[in-house]
């Protein structure tokens, strides 16, 4: 006997960052966060329960991967099968769907199709919100990639409200270009990052007390579809972000040395021609930018005269994650391959 | 009739950062910091009382100065002229000698030198510290410029109690690597930068507190001798400051790509020599490393394998400012004419 079930999560970006948990084992964040979900960048995943299976098996992008990268998602799923009786092993099979150029292979994406694959193929009755309390102990940031549009992850008092919820469908005109950066350092990842950070940050506190701030204001900023107050909101919160690693003992940074000449390209294009483009990093050396949609090909020309185009991915808002059919699926499979 | 004063003063480099004026007027700082004088970086400095003269004159290495550079120096002098009733207008002449590729031109030890040398022209019987009172309002910086080795310049409560301090001569194995840096960008100001960080900067208030600390345990530090200690201390406050531009509203930053290459580099350079050699930097894209005297030659020799030899300058602590003799004001416009 087996059960099987599919879906697609798109990322997110965090407009206003999650970076620092208050419980660890829980993933239960410092602060509440909110993100875009980005239609360009997203996971497909199969789970597959089968009695006939020993143990889990996963595999990524065709890859069958090593037990450590297995071990997570075999504690993933140990979550569900508690919470349900579910005692088969699984199969779970994902591909990215990231241009190779862009170096954002999320686990946002990745254990929100995973967490939205299981409830399908145990027909769970759960409400988004509940799934969502279960694919934030995968990753938090991917509690925020089963809506789509704006969405706010709630920090909650305990495990069971700390949840995500969709703002805005974001049906305006809204679009995010990303410009990938190549790195040959080895990044510090997000967990330790923001572990060292809470744990020495003489500006720990005022990030938290500010990202409450922001939050705020930027929900009020949505509501009315100010773009221009959505991005100022934006930028500021993602370089205080990035502030805190800097205030960290010892210091750090996930600045790369194409980060700062990016910064420095973005705010040039934003001058010259007079459009609303901010910019917003993650715990790596990329920039991205949001903008109006309408404004993404003329930012993308501006900025392809000092960065290459190819590296330059423009992306829309993105949906919520949803079920995929067994020729959905197929489809899937077929279009990574090519 | 004439009066002639002529003074050196070297530069300083700040461990625990000024960052920030309580009173922009007095130049009164937010925090008391401390810096090391360096004795490779200095500017020497002529001036002449003359009744003859109907205003005042600015050569600065050998070219006549603009109205607006002039005029700082006249009420720099005016300062002097209030306190003591001399009338008389002046001509200074001032020679920079840090090498051109540093960047390093520093209002420190300008206003230091000035003052020392008006000091000297006027036969003032201050003491340094009140000297010090007066150089600050050139240059909050200048003050730690007119004493040698380790200095703290205290914040005070009021103009004449916010003055620098000798704490250590730093005749130990004491050194400091200056990486130079060229930049195209126009970069800002530092009493921009500052201003604008303190009034926007949501982390201002922690900086201040933190750099209340570090300068606490620094000194303690200073006094052991126990120099991985002061160069913590060191790298967490120039980054901390730092941070507070990134988490002003709009956020800015004095990093340039090579900056944060640079940042890398003397990372890697630490790890790979197991030396002490840790990071500062200022408003600009300088990166300067406090190291042991002994270990420089050691670290030039590795950090010259990724950066350009001749930008590379090294430095021993500097002296306290000096009076220099008609017979030295000679050797100092020959030596900057060779």
């Amino acid at each position: 006997m087996i059960r099987v079930g599919r879906a697609r999560a798109h990322t997110n970006i965090a407009l206003i960052k999650y970076w620092g948990k208050r419980d660890k084992a829980l993933f239960l964040p410092m602060n509440s966060s909110l993100s875009l979900t980005l239609d360009a960048f997203y996971t497909d995943t199969e789970v597959v329960f089968d009695e006939s299976l020993t143990e889990d098996y996963f595999f990524l992008n065709g890859q069958a991967q090593s037990a450590e990268e297995t071990s997570k998602i075999s504690r993933f799923l140990d979550l569900f099968r508690q919470e349900t009786g579910e005692n088969r092993r699984a199969r779970v099979t994902s591909y990215n769907f990231v241009p190779t150029a862009a170096g954002l292979a999320s686990s946002a994406s990745a254990f929100a199709a995973l967490a939205l694959a299981v409830s399908e193929a145990l027909s769970l009755d759960w409400d988004r919100q509940t799934l969502s309390t279960f694919a934030r102990r995968g990753s938090g940031s991917s509690t925020r990639s089963l809506f789509g549009g704006f969405v706010e992850w709630q920090m909650g008092t305990g495990s069971k409200d700390s949840y995500a919820v969709p703002i805005d469908p974001a049906d305006w005109d809204i679009g995010m270009i990303v410009l990938a950066i190549n790195t040959e350092r080895k990044s510090i990842s997000s967990r330790v990052g923001m572990d060292h950070t809470v744990a020495t940050s003489p500006f720990y506190p005022a990030w938290i007390s500010s990202a409450k701030t922001d939050l705020e204001a930027i929900k009020e900023a949505i509501k009315h579809k100010d773009l221009v107050k959505v991005g100022q909101i934006t930028e500021h919160n993602g370089m205080k972000m990035h502030a805190t690693t800097l205030s960290a003992n010892p210091p750090f940074t996930y600045f790369e040395p194409e980060s700062i000449r990016i910064q420095g390209l973005v705010r040039q294009v934003r001058e010259e021609l007079g459009l609303p483009a901010y910019m917003t990093m993650d715990a790596g050396p990329n920039v991205k930018v949001l903008c109006r949609a309408s404004d993404m090909p003329a930012l993308v020309q501006e900025l392809a005269k000092e960065f290459p185009k190819e590296k330059i991915i423009t992306s829309l808002p993105g949906p919520a994650a949803y079920a995929l059919t067994e020729q959905d699926w197929l489809e899937t499979v077929k279009a990574f391959e090519a």
